[in-house]
């Protein structure tokens, strides 16, 4: 394979594809957002990077909480869109008709069309130049009740969702393996991620 | 729909997986990271997520450089096992026969059958309880010259990458939308994300 060598760039892929919801239950908006990621299991932690002249920057300054629901690809159009609008012109959840539902632990609304969704609180901020990292704590998750089997196990494959590839979003498709399926079963579950 | 609620985790999906090189070109390591994404756009930065008894963790933390190899479906085994054993015990590119290649702007290798890797150096460490979080500025890009088209315009789509969902791993699937396609194209393409 030969290679062709650019200047750094923000290349990774795939990534998540997110509706974050901010606000309260009365004044709330929606930000799509692909910079975001795990950045600690134990306890768990998150992060979402947002530009400071994006109008939902402000009010995740103010309240400190925020609320990432996953994408499915049934709603990746209305996603899409609160990621080109802007709050500040219009109501989404009124415009996208998307549900806005109470959260559990924190005073922001969350999807109901969303079959995941992470409540978080930000504990720190980090400016890095174009974006501001919100540093968070997931507190609380809610899943579709229909994504969990008999045993309670939770089946997130079942739930559809996008990812996000350089300008593109695309459905999950062939499953080609699980985590560990390369060695001895026993070793694999032992094994912490 | 009906959402049961839990308590925090790590859930966000899909993420990336990729394969963490460092080291040098003779003394390396393979580790597989799906705590890892965009942080910054401009300059453009990354992070990675390690836990600090991982055998990389020090390497890292030593040369203060890694590069990130995206990891195509073709190559998933190799990468699952990369994950699951530890560089103590072998010499990862030995055993999985993936090819090591040098770097253009730091001393780690890359991994040949990656289509496209991010070249990188620490900038912060962040210690956050399971994971210290390596901060990274990318300081340069490698693609396959095969994803590009005549104009130079790069087609990650034709990568075939791998995402991880929940501790499975799924090809990129059907195609279902660009950036800003829910919108008028003139305001789509003047939105920077």
């Amino acid at each position: 394979m030969s290679k062709v060598n650019w200047k750094g760039s923000a290349l990774l892929s795939p990534l998540p594809v997110v509706a974050v919801t901010c606000g309260d239950m009365e004044k709330s908006n929606i930000i799509t957002i692909a910079w975001t990621g795990i950045i600690n299991s134990d306890p768990p932690k998150t992060y979402v990077s947002v530009r400071p002249e994006r109008f939902s920057h402000k009010i995740i300054s103010e309240t400190k909480e925020l609320c990432i629901n996953l994408t499915p690809s049934q709603i990746i159009r209305q996603v899409d869109w609160c990621g080109v609008r802007s709050g500040r012109d219009v109501d989404k959840f009124e415009k996208t008709k998307l549900t806005k539902e109470p959260c559990t632990c924190i005073g922001c609304p969350q999807i109901a069309e969303s079959p995941l969704t992470l409540e978080c609180k930000v504990t720190d901020v980090i400016s890095l130049g174009s974006h501001d990292m919100f540093i968070c704590d997931i507190v609380s998750v809610n899943v579709d009740g229909k994504l969990l089997d008999e045993q309670g196990k939770l089946h997130l494959e079942k739930a559809g969702l996008a990812a996000y590839c350089h300008g593109e979003y695309f459905a999950l498709g062939k499953k080609i393996g699980k985590f560990g399926f390369s060695h001895a079963k026993k070793r694999a579950q032992s094994h912490k991620r």
